[in-house]
């Protein structure tokens, strides 16, 4: 360690007191590693500040130092991306949130929560339902994953058919820029037409352009009914006519819209224990629908949005849940997917999304792409489908070694990813770039639009030392 | 003119074709001033073009000019803050969209309408409405706002409270560069996480950043079923008691909630025929409240509500329309709002937001602030309370003159302000900054908010020629 690293690190242990700078290659070694061991980097330390004022010193400290130090934000280390774990190029240091994770109290007449952003999104949930509310949130990982890194990485999940991905959930933010300038945008007002759309621009920017140091989030009234069925399609296309039917019928109250491939279906019944399949006979896909809101009418809108589909074709059985543990059995099929499908094996997954029209063309062209490079794989799609959004896994076929399964694997992703382009969609709807996929972004996103995103980037971060190599191409 | 002016107009001319050029100056005229005549300038010529790519070789045509030739676009031209108004300094053309006013098929599965920037906003709504389906968006001046202008100014309205602003209606947009680059924003995902939200950015930044030409709305399944009605209340500080009572019990269905203090509901009776007080006591302020939904169950739930309400004394009294002419009439009380301050001679308008539960302090203190400055002032406020945003206007008194008021007022606009203020609230909730109130930018967003803006409008045009002078003050 040279000199001048030395003397960074003395001043930064002094700015940020005690428990606030970790330097010592076994505490450091965990914030160098995304939690699916895709990505390993080096840093000289891991800020923890204790608030937003130390961070701001420490970050202005940081921009003082010759060498430049490189700042990577990290939140729960929950990504699926790399998002958050240092290169191992240059001076790097981690600043974690994870003590700043005091929760305000929950304001119901404004209807927000403010929180600190090493809060997780667990906490934030248990904070607003102890206000008689919710926060409308929710992601597999919401008791590892903090506040700071569900608003940086624009978190989606199976909510946001009704209320949103984070994005819309934020009604306020302070950050820090990488020069330690902080940036209050914390203000409530639901209207405010003063310029421009910082805050949206913050939110979904994967730490690239400031660090996210407290939020404030929208909430909505607790819900006090719920009615879930699980509905057998004649075929993919039918999907889309359900899906009519329930807007038209039911579109204020709509909680969920559940898309379950046939073969999904059958690995969860087949892999996971205690699953019970309601219906008398298997059908070719399914869809789980949930109905949320405050009075009794939701069962009879229920009943005759199916009566409708049944009557229509459009579905060709269904049952609706009778207890709440019949609504909680229900769900499992669908939670359960990605259990099932570790389970059964090696698996590829693709986190796509297209329009909602063009789901069944994309579940019709990858499905044949896949079955004529792979005959055996099985293709157990499942998802959020009333969002576009498509989990289009695919697990190791029964005969074949995982090992060959992966490697071969990739032409099946790229002729997905292929089909997914041709139809306008995104490779990343849910999880992000990162530093995973930012090769993706040049074909996808090029041209004018790459390079408005990298003179943004230029405008927050000149020397480009914060959070470095991840969204943007390197030139 | 100088030569290279005139051979500017000749290129333009053949770019634009037939239609696609003014430069008489009679013609010219109406695009140089603004509908309130707050703003006059000066332009060289009128673009017209018929479609992107002609705006966008046009555009490339100015960018090549000497000297530099700023670019002013402009849609229906309602804007209140100058915003689309050319100054009078240098080289000005106007881009007026009016000639694109395609509007796409509606797509019902996508729940998507694409049109082009110059449709109005009237003319969207019925596409929706054709299909079944509504734009849930509406403000006063719809008839002739064009969509361009709608989404550049992030419009707000009455329907805000349960839909958002333009920028929660807007799937994607297409939008042309300062140097005539094309950026296609227009993919219909409604999850995304691949890079920085450029659309979101591009919404609400008037017209400065870029120049929209094409937008994909967001629209929602028709509604069968409206209940409304008009509560009388004891005081301001029951507003909020009311609403917290309204979004518990029909928060999925709560459309409207709408404030209306005394004095403004006074100046409506005495000044506008044919309306009738549909009460029987006058009360020191009212609130009109509107479920809309897809079932018979809302009646219910508005009696729930009001019972709650009236057993709690959070409102005196309260009646329930019982037909549709009874909803027009009540949603008359409120409309005809600016019509009777306009009839009761000079006002002093105040666009102004807090955050919801600061409502009440914001009521108390201006109203005192005003009643000690003008004693005899008519303190006439209503508005969107639902969403913290009061229209908080003040009519002449009645033995003054309209000069001395309007004079003498701004004593009351600067008492107003420094309120909002210090409530951390927006002086702009709804129309935005334009050229009319750039000079406020610098004390409300000051710091590094507006460094950051500077920035961003620096990385879109580097050069400062898209509408100059707007939203940000001249350094």
């Amino acid at each position: 360690m040279s000199d001048s690293q030395a003397h960074l690190l003395t001043q930064l242990a002094a700015c940020l007191g005690p428990h606030g700078l970790l330097t010592n290659p076994d505490q450091i070694g965990p914030y160098c590693q995304d939690w699916r061991r895709l990505f390993s980097g080096r840093a000289i330390a891991v800020l923890r500040p204790a608030d937003t004022q130390a961070l701001s010193d420490a970050l202005k400290l940081c921009a003082a130092h010759v060498p430049p130090v490189n700042v990577v934000p990290q939140g729960g280390n929950t990504g699926l991306c790399g998002g958050a774990t240092p290169d191992d190029r240059g001076l790097n240091v981690v600043v974690s949130l994870s003590r700043m994770k005091a929760l305000g109290p929950v304001d119901r007449t404004d209807g927000t929560l403010l929180a600190e952003a090493g809060a997780t999104l667990a906490s934030a949930q248990d904070a607003a339902a102890h206000a008689g509310m919710v926060l409308p949130l929710s992601i597999a990982s919401e008791g590892s994953a903090q506040l700071g890194g569900i608003v940086a990485t624009n978190a989606g999940g199976s909510k946001a058919l009704r209320y949103g991905s984070a994005r819309d959930l934020v009604a306020g933010l302070e950050a820090v820029l990488v020069d330690g300038t902080r940036l209050d945008l914390l203000r409530s007002l639901r209207k405010d037409n003063t310029g421009y759309a910082l805050r949206q621009l913050l939110v979904g920017s994967e730490g690239t352009l400031a660090i996210i140091t407290r939020v404030r989030l929208k909430l909505r009234p607790a819900l006090a009914v719920r009615e879930v069925a699980l509905c057998a399609l004649p075929d993919d296309a039918s999907v889309l006519r359900l899906f009519d039917i329930f807007r038209k019928r039911a579109g204020d109250v709509l909680e969920a819209f559940e898309y379950i491939s046939g073969t999904a279906m059958e690995i969860a019944l087949q892999y996971v224990e205690g699953l019970t399949f309601p219906l008398s006979e298997r059908a070719p896909c399914y869809v789980l629908v949930e109905l949320a809101g405050q009075d009794s009418s939701l069962r009879a809108t229920l009943e005759s949005a199916l009566e409708e589909a049944l009557e229509g074709e459009v579905a060709v059985d269904a049952v609706v849940a009778e207890s709440s543990s019949q609504v909680a059995m229900l769900w499992r099929l669908r939670e359960e997917q990605s259990e099932s499908q570790r389970l059964a094996g090696a698996s590829i997954k693709h986190d796509i999304s297209v329009s909602v029209p063009a789901v069944p063309t994309l579940l019709d062209k990858a499905t044949a792409a896949c079955r004529a490079l792979m005959p055996d794989v099985r293709i157990a799609p499942f998802g959020h489908v009333g969002d576009g959004n498509i989990h289009f896994n695919l697990v190791q076929p029964e005969g074949m070694g995982a090992d060959v399964f992966l490697r071969e694997g990739k032409t099946l992703t790229h002729a997905i990813h292929e089909i997914v382009h041709d139809l306008d969609g995104s490779f990343s709807a849910e999880h992000g770039v990162g530093q995973l996929k930012t090769d993706m972004m040049e074909t996808w996103r090029g041209g004018a639009e790459l390079a408005l995103m990298r003179r943004i980037k230029a405008a927050f971060d000149p020397e480009g030392r914060l959070n470095p190599g991840k969204v943007l191409p390197v030139n």
